[in-house]
């Protein structure tokens, strides 16, 4: 077959990431490279009475075709939620139900994205989200992160120099680099976009994920006129069902609705069903509360090893919550050197490079806590530490 | 929200079978209108049993992020099928797990289509896939069908006067036309396009559900260079999983995953490890043979009904499997006329003309019989031709 690809496809930049996961086979590589939610923490026994309850009660009707738009009772859940963890008052018939949250980014480039479209990112940025809009051959508009958040005077000036049609932020625990915008900086940004027509993708899968500190307001309540919310329940109960939401306008939700019965007509009906089951039987909080437990162990576990194992000339981030922490290697240093040097020593880490748009090595490095336990996790920032101090 | 929308999501022609579905929310009215699966034939405890082994057996690993190429042992089966069923050698590493074959769709035209490419198409086509590839912009290039398959004549016009990347077929019981390719038709069809640069995607969610007739050869036996195949479990297991495959060669393969990852990184990993399970333990071809006895038992009384209550001049197609009749009204009759009449009389199906492109008021209907059994058939069809009576 004499193939001839869309220029879309052969534009989109390869998954760096999955390259590194081939080097994890190995059992004896320790590995903070991935961006996996902790197994250990799955609640398949609720999940298992869950399901139990959908073949018996529900049966038919849970392995049908459903609506496009989602599963009510998930959909009502979803806005309640909204409105008691963050006051937001977003009705049901706003949200839509994805096939988990990187389809709520490929709808959304779908349905507002036309070819050369400046898009405004975070720098360094979410990989899945540089791919999806790739696809669509948008124009990236990097904007650097600073401890706090969004950088203002770069902000404002790529909303001067460009028309972003989009702008996408993670505000918290951001992936990778697992700093959350501060309140102030959130209302620095609100004032630099609300008002234009750049609409903000607002992407929360960590945000329940806090494990200290105060939560600052979303940009749903700071710049309700100019945002649509992603969410996702992979980190919060499990990514294998693949579920997550768009919450939009409803003008938007409608296009979104051509978009998703193009895409795959609608959302797997009998997931949707077993998800809202176990979210209303089950105690979803106190499962919560388990994973910030075991996270926030890990995260202290991973700034111990790093203060007592890493040269002083590397900095790196404090994540109050998320799964992510990232680090900073002095000036001229190369990430990818290091990797090579610490795959030797059996540990691995996602160099910064892949997050950057057109930069070749960066000199920074994502570190994964919520997947390796404790004790794993010293010995893995100890051999990294070694790799560093390597000649 | 001043929502500037992309292009080719204002081009997407509106589902207008999800309007009409709202009349049929009358418990009173007979549908003739939908595509589903009949629900009363679901193997509901079978796929309960299969859960619970998933649960018990591979805990974690079902609720884990998982491959973007889909769970080996559902790709181990699909290649195992194509080899028993059709003589097809498909190794696995060729096959992708898609979220239902709308998404094969989707996919398909992400990797291939630049704005304004050609697509070849049958008149009358499938809703699903005109909606797919609008989104990507392409240009159609319509073929009628006849009784025993493509237009030859329009067939060999087409290619000569245009150039189509893709041509999509769907050669057994099609959508909507209910129509399917003769053994000779499928060799004039590979003829012509064997050896070209246009890739046929055969998409086949009928194959399996045969009422009578013999079996012709795939177009991945009569131009194998030229084919891709897509699948689904939707109408041979159930639709609410939303698993379907397409089958491609490695070139290929390797840039779908890209597109998939982008998409929505891999399709629902518990439902993918249910159905293997299910397809392994259960007997997945007794549950066919269940499916295609009462699909049989509709279609002859749903054409035992058209025979008895038609006016003559109104001619049908004789399909031999899957779940749709095509009916032909006088030429000038207006089928938009008709459903009007016909919803009066509470009872409702899809007027041709969404299936073409570009025609106003197409004379022709599509009959679903899979979802209605075989008394109500006969009921509907009688208010049907009583309505067609009406002046």
């Amino acid at each position: 077959m004499e193939a001839a690809f869309a220029d879309r496809i052969t534009d989109v930049p390869r998954s760096f990431i999955r390259e590194i996961l081939k080097v994890t086979l190995d059992r004896s590589v320790i590995s903070f490279a991935g961006g996996l939610p902790n197994r250990d923490l799955f609640p398949i026994a609720e999940l298992k009475a869950a399901a139990m309850r959908v073949f018996d009660e529900e049966g038919a009707d849970a392995l049908q075709y459903g609506p496009s738009e989602g599963h009510a009772p998930l959909r009502d859940y979803i806005s309640r939620r909204y409105r008691e963890r963050l006051g937001l008052e977003i009705p049901p018939e706003r949200i839509l139900i994805t096939s988990g949250s990187q389809q709520g980014l490929d709808l959304l480039a779908k349905t507002f994205l036309n070819e050369g479209d400046d898009i405004l990112i975070e720098e360094p940025g979410y990989l899945g989200a540089i791919q999806a809009f790739s696809v669509y051959r948008a124009r990236f508009v990097p904007v650097p992160l600073t401890e706090s958040g969004m950088d203002i005077e770069r902000l404002t000036g790529a909303m001067a120099s460009s028309r972003p049609k989009l702008a996408y932020m993670v505000p918290n625990f951001q992936n990778p680099s697992g700093i959350s915008y501060s309140a102030e900086n959130r209302r620095a940004v609100a004032e630099a976009i609300g008002g234009t027509r750049t609409i903000i993708i607002e992407d929360d899968p960590y945000g329940e994920l806090r494990f200290d500190g105060t939560p600052a307001p979303s940009f749903g309540a700071l710049a309700p006129e100019n945002t649509i919310l992603l969410g996702s329940f992979s980190k919060t109960v499990v990514p294998g069902f693949r579920l997550g939401w768009i919450a939009a306008p409803p003008a938007v939700m409608d296009r979104l609705l051509v978009a998703k019965q193009a895409s795959d007509l609608h959302t797997n009906s009998f997931s949707q069903r077993v998800l809202a089951r176990y979210l209303l039987d089950a105690d979803p909080d106190a499962h919560i509360a388990r994973i910030i437990a075991v996270y926030r162990e890990q995260r202290d576990a991973m700034l111990r090893a790093i203060d007592g194992h890493f040269p002083g000339s590397v900095r790196r981030t404090r994540p109050q919550g998320g799964m992510f922490l990232w680090a900073t290697l002095p000036e001229g240093a190369s990430s990818l050197a290091l990797f090579e040097k610490a795959a030797a020593r059996k540990v691995v880490f996602v160099p910064g490079t892949p997050f950057y748009i057109g930069r070749d090595d960066a000199p920074t490095m994502r570190l994964n806590f919520s997947s390796v336990d404790a004790a794993t996790i010293a010995e893995g920032i100890r051999r990294l530490g070694d790799a560093m101090r390597e000649g």
